[in-house]
């Protein structure tokens, strides 16, 4: 007997030996006559929540199915689904509603059976494709492949099942070429395979630019969206979809005029966003040598519009997206495209800030000293402020180094109370890990409540404790307020 | 007898063998007496214009001396100023207004003679400081130095002869560290040297972000500044000098607390540029490859406005600051803070940046094939649109190499009529560059009435011309009207 445990809860639930859940699946479309059919793959950290925005259109009644893999680490989002508990930590209240809702309209319903697809007016593909890393000891990249086979898994799991003019809308991050490259071919194969027509076929590509937190859903249904399809005739249909989710008052659909255009846009996107942390890194490194403040440098020169994007640096990039996309990009250069050449300053920028958890760490060393046998204490394991994501949060390493040196720490995050990654539970009560009076809190995620008047002053009537400041939250006043005796250093900063 | 010429109007001056002045100074400040004395250290792109800035504040009546060397190079600008005629090309009639004003006014005077800081309340160090490239066989950088020579000696010619509680302002672009480990120390050296006190001497380092184009003038004026002092003191009088001459209405001061802070903020901020740029050519060459409109791409990312700052690519990076600031920096942080790394990821920017006009070579021989004899019009030949500055512009490798191959040129700029660079006349009527039925016309720089109606139906009746588009100026609408006969190729769009 396979058992899938939901992380957040600790619930198991079994996973059945016989995997076939159409008579269900046909139940839930009999109550849903009439709708078009959703078909929703993957229920990660976007699919889950696209699943409740389409389910939720703003005009359109849409049966939405979502579809993930009945394994021992997704299995529980299908159960947890259809009892009614949605299977993410949500700050936004939005999510809570729109799943309330959904399941009072009954229109949301989640299966493992590939079968599913072959009842959908629309696929939606929300699965990840993800980059194998190699890291060197420092955590600078060495190496890095991409592995398509997952994925191709997955498109043909619905060319298998699909009708022949369903409209398959690819989401998920991919390298640029796929969706012509392999997507097409992969489908067009399986329709061809069961005797269909392939000239019906819609196929595009649009990116999501979900950003978990307190605007999770409006970062879905009110933030601008490129898109493309294979032919115009998908395109037409793509925009046609969207309209039905998005709220276009309030925000543009841009066309491009090839899905290798739309795939780049998004690995461009988050690549630009790599190479700006990445150059603030390298800038810190000096600001620190020359004894200033890169803070308030960046402060003043991002009064320029065209220096706006200019980012503070800190302890470490983490998340699904800016770790790999550069590296996605990169491979696809070479891969689809027959480049010989790399795209060099994206990949550097993905191991330079692969690495900023080890300058933190070197910084801390040498401004502390041995850690064996001290109480440590991390504020945040979250790879962001205000939110509960853990995915390649620079936390983890920095983590990792600091247990290596023989401390003994605490964390704290209010937005995690498991850590999956590293199999642990994670404090939610600041005094409990303040009361021992540790010899060092490492503020290692920018929670806004770290800086706030409260734990300030928690953080004064510390004796002995010496403060690390990873992420730049403590702005001047802080500083002050705190005294020299606190502060230990503040990563970018040269003089405290 | 030594000559120096001006290269926009060919005139020339004899450089006097005896070197003084100082008859002359003391009568232009006698007939200004009562008001402050600034004295302007160089008369370069910065220079010149800060003393009409100075010569015209809106809160104090300066009298203003401008000072250059007598040179051959620069000698020139002194007598041209005191005739009566500004010695750059300006598209902003502001600098005329301002040249007249201060003209009528009789308080803007410039000289060679050193004898001029003697009277000065506040000198304003505006000379270059130029990093020394060497560039390997690709234009890629290969080597660098910076050679602080020529600048001490400028300093120690303020020192020499200032009174002790002269106010020094330092807004030359500088290593990071020069204010406190040179400027300082080498003024407090010739004080001693004339016992004198040093207690009272005003230092501090305030960049400008002046902009030669349109708003020249604006750029100084209007512009937000960031200053600091080597003391509180110097930073008050400084603060007090700014206020005189910025309108703080319309922009802040920003006060820093070290030099190094500001001098690092100057440039960082043109290192950021310079990588945004550099991330741009990466990213334009897959592009190509993948036979996408990048512009199309970056337009759409932009919308947000954590992207705003993406840049389109282009030819190459020209003028003063981009070219070498990131390189400054790298050199400071060696030189001056012991650091044993580079900033890496700044240096290669310039590399990328310096090899954009070999790339936009490589592309047009892969798309048109053999230049001998076939006759090239170049459209611009400034680094940037709508200026007339040829420093370090990209369109100078570019047309070498076109050369090289054995092409006839002609070069077409309606804002440069001599290229002191290379010594050459410049077209301004377009007619005459287009008479001859061109092989081939390459757009090199980003004029906006190269894509005026008037100059594309100029360029729509020429039958057998080629045009290679390496600035993006043309968009959809431009290619739609122009047809595929004549577009050969937009650098960055792999499809046209």
């Amino acid at each position: 007997m396979k058992i899938s445990k939901n992380p957040l809860t600790q619930e198991t639930h079994e996973i059945p030996k016989k995997l076939d859940d159409q008579a269900s699946i046909e139940m839930f479309l009999s109550q849903n006559a009439g709708k078009k059919v959703v078909v929703v793959q993957g229920l990660g950290f976007v699919g889950a929540v696209m699943s409740l925005v389409c389910a939720n259109a703003f005009t359109e009644e849409y049966a939405v199915i979502g579809v993930d893999l009945p394994n021992e680490e997704t299995f529980w989002k299908i159960q947890s689904i259809n009892e009614g508990k949605f299977p993410l930590i949500a700050e936004d209240p939005k999510i809570d509603l729109l799943f309330k809702e959904a399941k009072s309209k009954g229109n949301f319903y989640a299966t493992y059976d590939p079968i599913s697809y072959s009842y959908a007016d629309i696929i939606i593909v929300d699965i990840n494709l993800d980059v194998q890393k190699k890291a060197s000891d420092d955590y600078a990249l060495n190496s890095f492949d991409v592995d398509l086979t997952g994925f191709k898994n997955a498109i043909s799991s619905i060319g298998k099942n699909c009708k022949e003019d369903v409209l398959v809308l690819v989401e998920t991050t991919v390298p640029p070429g796929t969706c012509s490259k392999i997507v097409k071919p992969v489908l067009e194969d399986e329709l061809k395979r069961r005797n269909l027509t392939t000239e019906n076929l819609g196929l595009g590509h649009s990116y999501e630019r979900v950003m978990p937190g307190p605007e999770y859903i409006d970062s879905i249904r009110s933030y601008p969206r490129v898109y493309a399809g294979i032919d115009d005739n998908s395109a037409d249909r793509i925009k046609f979809f969207l309209e039905t989710i998005i709220d276009t008052k309030v925000c543009n659909l841009t066309r491009l005029d090839h899905t290798n255009a739309t795939e780049m846009a998004k690995v461009l996107e988050n690549s630009y966003r790599a190479t700006n942390i990445a150059f603030a890194v390298e800038w810190s490194r000096f600001a620190e040598e020359a004894g200033v403040d890169l803070y308030s440098i960046i402060d003043a020169i991002r009064v320029r519009k065209t220096h706006s994007n200019l980012m503070y640096p800190g302890v470490g990039v983490g998340g699904y997206c800016l770790t790999k996309d550069p590296l996605l990009a990169s491979w696809a250069r070479r891969s689809f495209f027959g480049s010989d050449v790399d795209l060099g300053m994206s990949i550097n920028s993905v191991s330079v800030n692969d690495r900023m958890p080890s300058y933190a760490f070197k910084r801390l060393i040498d401004v502390f000293g041995s850690l064996e046998n001290k109480k440590v204490v991390f504020l945040g394991i979250s790879y962001r402020g205000d939110v509960g994501d853990t995915r390649f949060t620079p936390v983890e390493p920095l983590v990792n180094m600091v247990k290596n040196e023989g401390a003994i720490i605490k964390l704290h995050d209010p937005y995690v109370s498991f850590w999956e990654e590293q199999k642990c539970e994670v404090e939610k009560d600041i005094d409990r890990v303040f009361k021992d009076d540790p010899d060092l809190i490492i503020i290692s995620t920018g929670h806004t409540i770290y800086s706030s008047k409260k734990i300030i002053s928690k953080l004064m009537k510390l004796k002995r404790t010496s403060i690390y400041d990873t992420v730049g939250i403590l702005d001047n006043t802080h500083l002050k307020d705190l005294g020299n005796k606190h502060i230990l250093s503040v990563l970018g900063r040269g003089d405290i």
